[in-house]
């Protein structure tokens, strides 16, 4: 049996940056991490020429601050993530190459897609990211679907497309799935629809992987950092909590779990967690996503000017980007959120590769029908992360049981990117959420102490 | 290290049938209970005078015939609900006495609320219970919540308010949180809108509490039912699976896993469950429902003529019900589903207490104000059940990853009232998919010997 100040469960970003925070203030910690890696639901892989290419999230924008003194302090080296040239919006067999973010429709069409956004917008704005809950019409934004909202605000049907292709990128979870006051929640802790549906802040990629900086974290860490150490039970004992797997228990005045809601409810807790702590737990699911890379010997579609950013309103492949590193082989990326993923991660893999890459033909031409390498992730398939990017509302979660999310049980303190105010979902929420849990367990055991 | 032909998890109606079942055909069962008793969500305790309440499901109509097929078989004795007398409507302080189905409600209030309903039951009688994601327009029923199809089809607030209270109370969900093809698939069921939203089926009650078959099974199992053994994990082994948890493992060739996709998916399975499956687990959570039974000397609302049902538009407790026993106490049953059995669950006991009771006074009036005893149970709060009455469809799910609710995994098979295609969400459904899991079991187990 071991002993810590605090044991931290998970070592994503948040638990990294949670036990990076208590140590640097002199607190013994211990961080078990079910599975072999760190970085949770980042993921860096390597291709031929030892290359990397980001199977997770991989971006950092401007207003990411948090993640951004962490690339400082750690010396990782990002570049602009190329957007020289035209995007192109594919509706079946045409193809429309457009600048910037306003894609090539109709002028009606934009007309109204822009009202919608402007409604967005605003609606997004009065959001309060603390208690989205008390949001003034919030029952009935969070009795319906983002479906239904878009259905009523956006008649036109291919605007309505365009809209729902942008959310299921950014939530990846099907507009009919998702409570409107989550998805509204979400774009105002993203900086707004600029920020957060556009891809206009989101601007660097990481030349090694997003998961060096969190390396870096593991490999100060030491012994403190255990892999391979899945925790299934958190109890209370005289002296504190006690956290336990097939590993044996850790002990620790406190406990940080830094996983999302559904894991951490799979978790045994004893005394049992409250009844609506244990719902939130239940009813607040991961979003699906599926990841592919296709590798060429050269990003062949800038030769035609193309960004590799593609915006797919009739297909299985919503999205692609350029992953391309400086100077390596062309690296097309492709997104299939929600329910398109399910289907996909349920073919055979050659069928499934098919697939995408038939997508990435309608995009991008024939050059693209013969990658030289493949990569590709299925994260609902990821045991200890059972989805991604991450968790979301359904519709009547936020407004019942969303203020259980931070909300500390005893001495167990909740981390992970769901629960950030601000940019929930992405490393900066992670990070951002594990130095919030950190200074709650310092503030609580200094209140212990005090009293 | 035990053995068993099949592991059975969970000692509910449905686990229990299902071990049953396999039992009368010669096979070898091992029935693990985490909690200490068997019933699962039926719950019998005894007040003063040994007589019974039924904490959770009590109900038998005369449309469950597998239920009665075990009443009849162990004896169990049943009695009429009381019905005789005059229902309430409750609308703040008015209330308003009426005979049958239909409320007291102006003529226009009651011909919207008939044509909504007539709507509901058109569009469930098209529901295929057994792929419900099949019924025409699916995909649009399943991306709204049931309050926004209510806002479309009952714009008349008093009738829309009853038509919530009666799809709230029938399924321990909050309209705004499920999705409406879920709604039409439980309706169709519980054999449409007057067997299922209305109280017309709903028609007998148990003397001795609605667990005394499944305690009369419980004594046939003998020492294959091991209570306290809570299941952590089910592992592939060379000769079948490993069931394990603190209590040790006991090892079969096949698994049925008789608990809500929720608390099933808190078991780690190794190999890890495919991603749709887990999925299924993450986003069907439990509803939730506060029931609570107040006693009195005598069933005095009988004096005034009343059956004891109220429907209170306004308040937190929309459902009451007579559960007195023939010759024993007044007994007045109290349903609190949804987000208010949450609100209910986080005030103090005494308040909580205080609160129903003010809604029984407002009903039947000040011989309501002093019970001589009282019984409440929080379902979520229950470690071993976290919800009731069963588990809900969120929109997006039903037609998204619906069809793996009762698809095995292997040697892994599911059993539960959630997974019954008819009477889902009653005993009824739970005794059917139990019978149903073992059929599944014993033909999968010939087509293995016959291979």
């Amino acid at each position: 049996m071991d002993r810590a100040d605090v044991v931290v469960v998970g070592a994503g970003y948040a638990g990294l940056c949670a036990a990076r925070a208590l140590r640097a203030v002199g607190r013994e910690v211990a961080v078990l991490e079910a599975s072999g890696r760190v970085g949770g639901r980042v993921l860096t892989d390597r291709i031929a020429g030892d290359w990397v290419i980001d199977l997770g999230a991989q971006w950092i924008s401007g207003a990411h601050t948090r993640f951004a003194a962490l690339v400082e302090e750690y010396g990782a080296e990002t570049y602009a993530a190329p957007s020289n040239g035209a995007n192109l919006l594919v509706e079946g067999a045409v193809r429309r190459p457009f600048v910037g973010a306003r894609p090539p429709l109709p002028p009606l069409v934009l007309v109204v897609l822009a009202q919608a956004l402007w409604r967005i917008e605003r609606l997004a704005a009065r959001i309060d990211l603390a208690r989205p809950w008390t949001t003034p019409g919030a029952d009935r934004l969070d009795a319906m679907t983002a479906a239904t909202w878009l259905r009523r605000n956006l008649p036109e049907r291919r605007a309505r497309n365009l809209a729902e292709v942008m959310i299921g990128e950014e939530l990846c979870v099907d507009v009919g799935s998702v409570s409107m006051l989550a998805v509204l929640t979400t774009i105002r802790a993203a900086g707004g629809v600029e920020g957060g549906v556009t891809a206009e802040t989101v601007t660097r990629l990481f030349v090694d992987g997003a998961d060096g900086p969190a390396h870096s974290i593991a490999a100060e860490l030491g012994d403190a950092l255990r892999l391979d150490t899945p925790v299934t039970s958190i109890r209370q004992v005289p002296e504190g909590l006690s956290v336990g797997g097939e590993f044996g228990e850790v002990r620790a005045a406190q406990v940080i779990v830094a996983l999302p809601p559904a894991l951490a409810g799979r978790i045994t807790y004893d005394p049992p967690l409250p009844a609506a702590r244990d719902h939130l737990t239940q009813r607040m699911p991961m979003g699906s996503v599926l990841k592919a890379f296709a590798v060429y010997e050269r990003p062949f579609w800038r030769d035609d000017r193309l960004t590799g950013q593609a915006l797919n309103l009739h297909d299985p492949v919503p999205v692609t980007f350029d992953a391309t590193r400086p100077g390596g082989p062309g690296c097309l990326g492709a997104l299939v959120p929600g329910r398109a993923a399910h289907r996909l991660a349920a073919l055979p893999a050659a069928e499934r590769r098919a697939m995408i890459v038939g997508s990435l033909v309608r995009a991008f031409g024939p050059a693209a029908r013969d990658p030289i390498d493949w990569r590709e992730k299925v994260w609902a398939d990821d045991p200890y992360s059972r989805g991604g990017y991450g968790a979301f509302f359904p519709p009547g979660v936020l407004t019942t049981i969303g203020s259980t999310l931070r909300q500390p049980i005893g001495a167990i303190h909740w981390a992970g990117s769901e629960t950030a105010t601000e940019w929930a979902g992405y490393i900066e929420g992670a990070i951002r959420s594990g130095e919030r849990a950190a200074a709650e367990v310092l503030a609580a055991s200094r209140d212990a102490t005090v009293g």
